[in-house]
């Protein structure tokens, strides 16, 4: 049972049992069984996710109810540019099968987890720019909720346009699978990019990087498909710590802050038109003759090359020392005060602490890693760690009204600040949601 | 108080008081009074709605609250291409407004409703296709209860990127203003379109239209902008009605049905691009040469003319005898035969009836509407219009799995249908949710 009771980063708990059930009548059977019985049940997707959201605690009282045997039904409907299918499906495995239509499920993520948890978790990932979170691309979601009868609802199928009540499905987007198990849902699919091109920029400052993207945004529309946020730090511990990458900047010099943009078709290259990569160099050309020009250098490169240290900057970070990871979110305009502000005061208040930052930019979303040392003070019993936590999320909801959870859901790690920062009349409103759909209680997380 | 208590195309009720006020503080205050003295509340932002949601009944004890006045807050935030708005304010005053920031709010619609209605109703328009509807460009709100203490709630505010719980914000939009009132309201932007070309196109006939949108998908990804269908019936009525209509056709011979497809550039025209009306050109063409070509025929015009034909439709088809409106919302799919059957079925049930309808093929949203003469049996006592509503929603629910409101949400008009397709528990739990957020109870539609 270990793979089921150890999450991919961090937690080792204890499960009563794993049950891995293989359609919505399963589900509906186990759930019935384990509310008239009084168990206690994680539901588990791909068990990729960062923030304890489905992995037993270590009392051994938990059930894990899997999803990873739900992976029968895939249905494509091309009309409609949808997808019906089984939530226990891997997202590597979705966007394979449907490669020959030409359409895939547009969110681009580093880990590769199963349906059922990117949608409890709302996943927005690298490309949110162009295409968005879950949340947008769901169009129906078939659940079981936590009470005796084990309820199976289904909501708002393969529609795009339905305003007949309540968009109850919503409510199982983004809540850690605490108020029903999705079982099953309907996707909306996207044209696979046929032409892409790639740069890096290195901004003039960090107070030309919103400049910089505005420039973009104007002059190439919803053509600019990522503009991902990379600090030195980040990239040098990528570098470092991952064999296979090439450093790709004159003399090996890493800029403060760089920044990985992309531009994209959906259709094939046709002779009339001007090739993706000429129009990227002409709109940066432009760009740089600007009056107090946002841009100090830019050059245009290979996609996998330019996206491999992106997606490596993860791992690095992981490598370099121990780390501590905050997925933060802000208004874009806030997000290199925010950095800024990080950078100031950490030395004073954790002088160990390295800032090792990277980042969606054009949907504000911010990777906070810091790396200590593996003997610093105060990691062994974890009170650095909750002093630091402490610290990070104050500045970013109190003095950024920023989000203490961009992309990660809550889970066991984020309850205590959905305790501090969630107001009373929220708390109760969700119990009593809860009360209404799944009395049984589901998860980890309490949002009561 | 006549204006208050009219609805604009159906409707006239009467109304205890009329109440206007100015800030959320003030809607609180009346919300409050009017829980605690149980007086009914009929919330009324532009009040352009279609299915009786924002006018008070005839009995007239309800207070209708207004929110034309709320309308002084107005924030942009470049950086963030969102703006911060009261909820009074007309849709067209906020683009205007936001013109020369190169932004707007892109929710294309005929009327011009303010921003309150919108999101009660979760409005789509004639560029859903590319923009999606209000759900999807909502970032946060403020909402009022109608509870004892006019409770005030702010959600998500400016952020793209939140997941720390339930997204309560989702339970505001579309719910027609029966859970809370929302008074002030955070909207993404997006860049204005700055190059624009259209074409009207004739399919080969009902079954060629999806693959015709298919291949302008496939070869335009999302520069294509619109892809509306126009049926004949639909534009002669439009043609005979609004005299400023030029009639677009050869020897004015309207085809059985047209797509108005638009393509569109956010940015400006740069010299080394191909301009977008050869574009559009080369892609019908390549459409043409296919085997079996989906279309008939095709022309590229001008914008505005043919804009105006497509706007004119609703007007034209309203004068040309008594409407009885109907929007319904289907897998893209499904639309042409939905419409086949229609006009198989029609003959026989409804033989004084005129189908006229058009709709949203790329979001699969279907006006349909049908047009009685005026002495029409059955008209004036209603049954003709019961019958007609039972027969129509039944096709669409139960044999096409369709919407019965695509996107005039529910309002005193649905409520049979909703009471009539909702499932018991979620009526239950709709039911349990109002008691949560506004047991006071408020608007025209009882969801339990």
């Amino acid at each position: 049972m270990a793979a089921y009771e150890t999450g991919a980063r961090y937690d080792a708990g204890r499960a009563l049992a794993v049950v891995r059930p293989q359609t919505t009548q399963e589900v509906s059977a186990v759930l019935s069984y384990c509310v008239r019985h009084g168990l206690a049940v994680v539901p588990q997707s791909g068990n990729t996710g960062l923030v304890s959201g489905s992995t037993p605690d270590a009392a051994g009282g938990q059930v894990v109810l899997s999803l990873d045997r739900m992976t029968r039904h895939f249905a494509l409907d091309a009309d409609n540019r949808s997808l019906e299918a089984d939530a226990g499906l891997l997202l590597s495995d979705v966007n394979r099968r449907l490669e020959a239509s030409g359409l895939f499920f547009p969110i681009d993520l580093g880990a590769d987890p199963r349906l059922g948890g990117m949608i409890a978790t709302n996943t927005g990932g690298s490309r949110f720019l162009k295409y968005g979170d879950v949340r947008r691309n769901v169009l129906g979601l078939t659940v079981v909720l936590a009470d005796a009868e084990g309820t199976i609802l289904e909501f708002g199928q393969a529609l795009r346009k339905n305003n007949t009540g309540v968009d109850w499905k919503q409510l199982f987007i983004g809540t850690s699978g605490a108020f029903g198990v999705v079982t099953r849902c309907v996707l909306n699919l996207e044209r696979l990019p046929l032409q892409t091109a790639t740069a890096y920029l290195v901004p003039a400052g960090p107070e030309a990087v919103m400049p910089l993207l505005r420039m973009m945004e104007e002059r190439l529309g919803t053509t600019l498909s990522a503009f991902e946020g990379m600090s030195r730090n980040a990239i040098a511990a990528a570098l470092d710590h991952v064999p296979s990458l090439r450093n790709p900047f004159q003399n090996g010099e890493i800029p403060d802050y760089v920044i990985l943009a992309e531009v994209s078709r959906t259709w094939q290259a046709r002779e009339s038109e001007e090739p993706l990569g000429d129009m990227l160099e002409s709109v940066l050309a432009e760009i740089f003759e600007t009056e107090a020009a946002p841009l100090a250098d830019a050059f245009i490169g290979p996609a996998h090359e330019m996206w491999a240290l992106r997606h490596a900057l993860s791992e690095g970070v992981k490598q370099s020392g121990r780390l501590i990871a905050f997925d933060v979110a802000f208004r874009r305009g806030d997000i290199m005060a925010f950095c800024e502000r990080m950078k100031r005061d950490m030395p004073e208040r954790f002088p160990q602490g390295r800032i090792c930052d990277f980042g969606h930019i054009g949907d504000g979303g911010v990777h906070l890693n810091i790396v200590f040392p593996r003997d610093a003070e105060g990691l062994a019993d974890g009170s650095l760690e909750t002093a630091l936590r402490d610290w990070v999320y104050a500045v970013t909801v109190e003095d950024f009204a920023g989000s203490f959870s961009a992309e990660h859901a809550i889970g066991r790690k984020n309850q205590h600040y959905y305790d501090l920062y969630t107001p009373q009349k929220i708390k109760d409103m969700a119990c009593g949601l809860l009360t209404l759909t799944s009395p049984g209680g589901l998860g980890t997380v309490r949002f009561g």
